[in-house]
């Protein structure tokens, strides 16, 4: 990574958390990286997970009891835990493209964090139950944390050149998916195969893979994993949404297969331009809601198209047909989170902005800009639970069952990419490490 | 599995719970199997881990939001969480070697849990934090726990076909895994392979698994994974300690291998045969605490043969020299935890028999019994802060440090087994999946 790039992110983090903590009224943030939880009766531990306001800092994701210490107008100080341990495999101190940018102090015990942290005008976030007694000043307090939300919307380039490399890394472990399917591999074999290709373990994957055979593609978070091999002749379709990691930026992507020439090829290929006009409909200045409607439209035009419907997109649209086949939203702000914060935010301020009753599940309303990041993620999917509902409902005799019947064996298609909204063109960073 | 083997199983289950229950007041015990947590600031989950004392119950590992209710001289209630929920798989209803065995019912959604629990004459065991106002009796009594967990030492048939097949799992995966080491696979390579060969992946494990190539089998908890592969005149040494699931009884197996020929390929054989003479130590009425003792002479002897140490085994041990190189105990009882629990106890009612001062980490006080199941895991470490402190202390001059510096590279050795004690006989399930 060229340290330039780095300096420059965070410089303009400096900018913007001078300015927060200045309107919020703190001179001093405390973010702690956090510490693992052990289990019930138990001496295992669950994995760390690092606090998304500590990473959003630092690029360190695997480092427990560390901390930075912002204080406005000053070079950030880094607070990194080195114990002598010889039960643990403990990280080297950070030389690296980023460490010249922090004063960087090594913590031996937890505890000795204590000496450099005040509580006087500070502001804390992080999991506070271990620090009870301890002056780290206001805990997580709702306001700044909002506003520091809403700024992570926009992105820098050293954030831009994180998530391309995220999405490098997927798609290579996603062709090996690929590979693995074709030859007959079980779900369960998938998921090494691309943890494999992707050089990162189950815990290091920003999300659970969701890997699904068949009709299990029409489980919309599918993380079973069988570890029983199809024979050839039951190899329908495969549906994979998975990611990797990259400095703590996320890769969120999703690819659909059918094992043969057929109808359900067709839906999958069909599904690729409908997503690719739906990236090219991220523009600054319109709405990701309205996006998401015309979504709807296209999955009405698929459903039509493929005789699944006997009626108009449009009607389907209008009368909730739609809902049932896509139940999902559209995507999602995509950074260091997988799906990133601040998507039904109204302003800096405050404010929610739900999302329209009839699509509740859709994680963004805010207007699309400049520099933010985005999943699109179409999905047809044919779900035994919602198709009896609606075969229960008046709209029954709008759907042509016998198709619904002659597609329900492969589950469902879903094409999800990354995009960046540029002022005068989206960049499809997942298509771009395809090359197509 | 046998159908009549749980019935049985559950027979001496249900007369243990019916006298501690009996004896520590209650009727009913309400047991939960937990719910994932959720990660700070994110949507995302931690892997959920199973409450130990759930699946002592049942055999069910992958379920929150179900319950045992046990009340006193009745069948075991079931709730056994079935929600409708097109996000998620869902398991189906429970049909297989154990259900006959509990009376099941199917909960929609976790609060439907409520109308079957009393909190009279009750006791509840689990993570209660999301039960405020819920009548479920008393939270966690640690004389209950404590009468449950030492019971738990004494394994029924049934048990010990499950740590039978959980090694034949763990077998079968580390054989792939030296395979892998051989081929010249990292770290996280390796690990790919053992999870592969074991059909179970990473959150599955009983506990993270140590894949340490060279120096890194000095680190005890070695779980960092290195992606490097070495090139072939770089491999020296490969310390492998990773189980298995069965049921939810785990497996717990170290092994090392030398690359080459030479002198800790040697060293490794020793190992072998010291190990094999401390699994025959483990008879009915003797200490465990002793057979630690014994476990240092023969790691005494070993440095001694080996030229590591100028002294005799019995004064190592005396100075505690021998302590540098094996720091920690030589095994646990094994079960549904991996360090399963009871180690320390006293009594059923009460009391903790801590270690020895000189040996802090030795999980087992207990004297050994007919039906008990543990681990034998002496090692020899070559491990830098320890040795720093040697070097340091008055004891230096009794080591050979060329020798020390010649071996050093290696990291270290440990030789891991899981045996049962039977009243004529020690069975080492582990060999016998070995052949030998
Ligand atoms: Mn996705
Ligand atoms: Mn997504
Ligand atoms: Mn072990
Ligand atoms: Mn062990
Ligand atoms: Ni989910
Ligand atoms: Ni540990």
């Amino acid at each position: 990574m060229d340290k330039q790039l780095f300096a420059d992110h965070l410089a303009t983090l400096c900018k913007r958390y001078d300015d927060i903590l200045e309107q919020c009224g703190f001179d001093t943030l405390n973010v702690f990286s956090g510490a693992p939880s052990v289990q019930f009766l138990d001496d295992n531990y669950y994995p760390f997970r690092v606090n998304p306001q500590f990473k959003a800092l630092v690029p360190v994701t695997d480092n427990p009891h560390s901390w930075v210490i912002y204080r406005r107008g000053q070079k950030p100080k880094l607070l990194f835990y080195r114990p002598v341990d010889f039960w643990h495999y403990v990280p080297p101190a950070p030389q690296t493209f980023w460490s010249d940018e922090y004063d960087i102090e090594l913590l031996a015990k937890p505890d000795e964090a204590k000496a450099y942290l005040t509580g006087e005008n500070a502001a804390f976030i992080g999991e506070a139950a271990r620090f009870d007694g301890w002056e780290i000043g206001q805990r997580n307090p709702q306001h700044l944390i909002a506003q520091l939300h809403w700024a992570r919307a926009y992105k820098t380039p050293y954030e831009f050149t994180c998530l391309r490399e995220a999405n490098r890394i997927a798609v290579r472990a996603h062709q090996a998916a690929e590979e693995a399917f074709r030859a007959g591999a079980s779900e369960f074999e998938i998921n090494l195969a691309y943890l494999k290709a992707a050089g990162q373990g189950e815990n290091q994957m920003p999300y659970g893979n969701i890997i699904g055979l068949n009709e299990h593609g029409a489980i919309l978070h599918y993380t079973h994993l069988s570890t029983e091999p199809l024979p050839e002749s039951e190899r329908r379709s495969f549906l994979i949404d998975a990611g990797a990691d990259c400095n703590g930026y996320c890769a969120d992507i999703t690819r659909s297969y059918a094992y043969r020439e057929g109808e359900f090829a067709e839906l999958v290929s069909a599904m690729h331009d409908k997503e690719q006009e739906l990236v090219a409909g991220l523009t600054p200045g319109a709405s990701y809601v309205e996006l998401h409607k015309s979504c709807h439209q296209k999955i009405g035009q698929l459903l039509q198209q493929f005789g699944v419907i006997k009626t108009s997109p449009e009607s389907a649209v209008e009368s909730g047909l739609t809902r049932t086949f896509m139940p999902h939203g559209l995507g999602h702000f995509l950074g260091l989170q997988v799906h990133d914060v601040g998507g039904h935010q109204t302003a800096p301020e405050g404010g929610t902005t739900p999302p329209p009753a009839e699509y509740p599940f859709l994680r963004t309303t805010r207007t699309i800009e400049e520099n933010q990041v985005f999943t699109i993620e179409p999905g047809l999917y044919f779900i035994d639970s919602l198709l009896g509902e609606l075969k229960e409902s008046q709209l029954a005799d709008e759907v042509n069952w016998d198709k619904v019947e002659k597609l329900r064996p492969f589950g469902g298609v879903r094409i999800e990419d990354n995009v960046i909204v540029h002022a005068d063109h989206v960049e499809n960073m997942t298509r771009d490490c395809y090359g197509n």
